[in-house]
């Protein structure tokens, strides 16, 4: 959401459901010095879980330090998980790619129009094909060699995160399995398109599967890794109708813009502090 | 939104965005014994209007004249519009119909499932095709006479709708104009379904339009009524593809489909308190 | 498709690809005094799959033997499987049911409105709820026991479909599962809505598994039955975006609107004649 | 449509609807050597006119004068508008743009990955912006000046169109009004992208009108430039909905993605021979 004046500040809480919670954490940000833009909440009565995300301006009385200090002492009657995001402190992503473009031009394009809050840093690749795509926009490109062996090449991945002081990385069609190691030590912070609707068609050639299981309905998924393959917590999805008179090939081909558009998706839900994780799943607040 | 504690009241408030309003506006909420199960504020920032929506269940504290009186104190200094619905109230909604079914049969099966928070104590007609699906759902049904003229006419509506105790009126697939005398008295309590998307196709035959106008999408648009025919606030629209095989009596066969849908998210967001309208126009909030 | 002159006869055809079929079948149809409505086709490149239905009128010189005849010897020397559809002969469908009415309501509603060409001539169910519904449309209920032990009951349910000369089955949400046995005896004939989309989410609470896995859109899938549960080639299909404001409860209530139309659309092609199996999956053609 | 074996020619043919066409039409191309591919073929009953395209594939047999000569005979007896386009001849398309690269983005990426069948060998802008990525695609731009004045303008894009022997201009957000002179001498040739679902909201500023109608919907289309601003027959269009927590910016920002996909559509529909204009409407075949 856009305002004509712009947060600073996005709280996020989720805590078991009680009494009194809004009022409590409107209060706090009120008395802090600060003045609510958007405020969404929702509790899953299903979970019995609240989850709320509060987007504030500040006046010159605000001290950031001292508003986590008396938040903490609420947040522990109401055991809170919560954080404070700072809006001017913009997160540092990569991307990890491989021979395929789509999902790139669209990350880059999207974000040179102003519609993701981040910086992208640096572009990584197992493949030289889309060097030239970094390069007309200005983005470092490294290759980076999985011939060396998994341990190796990946070492050689979380150097270049740690050089480039990386906060979050995107796989845009970046076509290697990454280890649990890696995938542990970036806990909730690595976002995969996976190529097909999610929980169906895991693995690899999602739309073959697809096709010859004769669906009307192909999709994509975006899911944060995690150790089992395509099975970690989802952020987006979307689908469209195929006509049976497509062929596998246009399946292929049609199912690029719904991968693109849910991977931007996912990404700027994320960068707006949308995504709360909670139970195994992801809920997306407004 | 089900949840496992139902509210027990909904306050909906707009007024020009200023600082503090959600903070007021909950702790008066917490103070007087309420407690807040869902919220959703939204700034519409190209008219600087704030809209807030809070659902809370209370405990035996709470005293509904003690609470409109303190609420009024911070009504005025936020130059606040507001009002408190108690759940337990539940609108009366008269139907009125002419000879197509679809959308009263959506209505009747909804309301059926509870899925509609209202009672339908009558259905009103100006003909006799739809009594059979009244006495089904064991409505009674009123048939009335436009060939009286119009002012004798809508004053036999108005009385049976005075009679029976009506606050909200559906016009679904009502086939005949009503004076703005009659929509001014009923101002924003009369939904209309136009089957056409609005602004375009105002007016008769809109599928017939459509298609001669080569239209790759037909829509249908539910409404308040208003002085002018099918320009009143759009409360909720939706369209489909329509293929161009498709023949004029396919599309309003298909777009029967769109209709009833869209009229019974209207009526279903106007129940929930949803819908405000502010500048000649509605907002829904969430 | 609707149009002025309405079809008399469907050809349905499917043969391994090969040059010169087009022009081969349609010389018969006019040469025999065929007019030729709707012709659709379909190459399969994937699968090297030749598909044609052709709607088409006649006139008084047309002899339904002698078509069939000349058409038996293209057929043998382009190795087709070909079927010549009567139109004036409506198939006879048998619905079952078990406590929900939403598709139900549905079916019924659309053949009143004239929108499926076949009959309703009885309904079956393992429960007395929908015994209402059936009657308010004039179509005998009839209740079946599945206490009675599942090879007792089903040659119940055989035994009215054999009485009534019905065609095909419709499961509209039949919550008991049928026997190898009889769906290999009415194969192709039966079809069945399933409330999730396949082939995630096979079985029971496919809306409970999707909740639980954060699913960002549910569908469902009408499919023709066969001896593995869900896992028939499927008809149709449609998907919903879901908040993840919802809870369990909204994902049913939401799930209504999309099992209704997807059996609603499978049984329409079907009778229409759009639907091909070839391969383990369906090939619809427009 | 891929097929293993790609099309030599695509026949298209609209005729008043008579008896034996579909049969003359594949008769003739089945003995000129030629091999149908796919076939559509529509009646539009509305107004009597029949439509057909024909895909296919030719032996060395096949000689074109001798095709033409033969079917102008059968064309004449059914008052035939017909054309043979050899696919082999790939249309030549200028791309005319102002500052938004959205559009000019979308077709020029799509054409990268072999979805558009022509070629781009000329951009024309009013203004400089996207001269970059002109040059990113290694395709020569040429900037107008409007400020010369409408007629002495025009003749300049008139000559660079002559010059590149152009077949076919797309208005890639192109925010000049075209002549009378100009959209004659273009006839059916000039396709525009429309940030608006027409024909609601024809000219300037379409996201603001419908913020302030409060649409629940925003849409884009594509359609032949005529000399009637934003009325030439429609090619394609596409909706989303908006909540209505957007503001106008997100309204426009929102709407660039419907845009793009409409426009390439468009562009994709009319390159495969799938439009047919009558009636002063088009028909897409599939």
């Amino acid at each position: 959401m856009v305002g004509m004046t712009r947060p600073d500040y996005t709280l996020t809480v989720n805590c078991p459901d009680q009494k009194g919670i809004i009022a409590a954490v409107t209060q706090i940000i009120a008395a802090g010095g600060g003045n609510i833009l958007n405020l969404s909440q929702h509790t899953a009565v299903d979970v019995n879980i609240f989850l709320l995300k509060a987007d504030f301006s500040v006046d010159e009385t605000f001290a950031q330090a001292a508003f986590e200090t008396t938040f903490q002492e609420v947040a522990e009657r109401f055991q809170m998980d919560w954080r404070l995001h700072d809006k001017a402190a913009r997160p540092r992503v990569a991307i990890l790619v491989s021979k395929t473009s789509h999902c790139l031009y669209e990350l880059l394009l999207k974000h040179q129009d102003g519609e993701l809050e981040c910086d992208f840093p640096v572009i990584i690749a197992n493949h030289s094909d889309l060097a030239a795509v970094a390069t007309q926009f200005h983005i470092p490109f490294f290759q980076v060699d999985p011939a060396k062996g998994k341990a190796a090449y990946e070492a050689d991945v979380q150097k270049i995160l740690e050089d480039w002081k990386i906060d979050t990385v995107v796989l845009a069609r970046y076509m290697q399995i990454l280890s649990p190691d890696f995938t542990r030590r970036w806990a909730y912070q690595v976002i995969n398109i996976h190529h097909g609707f999610l929980p169906a068609f895991m693995g690899a050639k999602p739309y073959h599967q697809a096709w010859h299981r004769g669906v009307k309905i192909i999709g994509a998924t975006a899911h944060f890794a995690n150790e089992n393959l395509d099975q970690g917590p989802i952020i987006s999805q979307d689908t469209i109708q195929v006509p049976d008179t497509c062929s596998i090939a246009e399946f292929v081909q049609m199912g690029k813009d719904v991968e693109r558009k849910v991977l931007f998706e996912a990404l700027k839900s994320f960068l707006n502090r949308q995504v709360f994780v909670y139970g195994g799943r992801t809920f997306l607040l407004p």
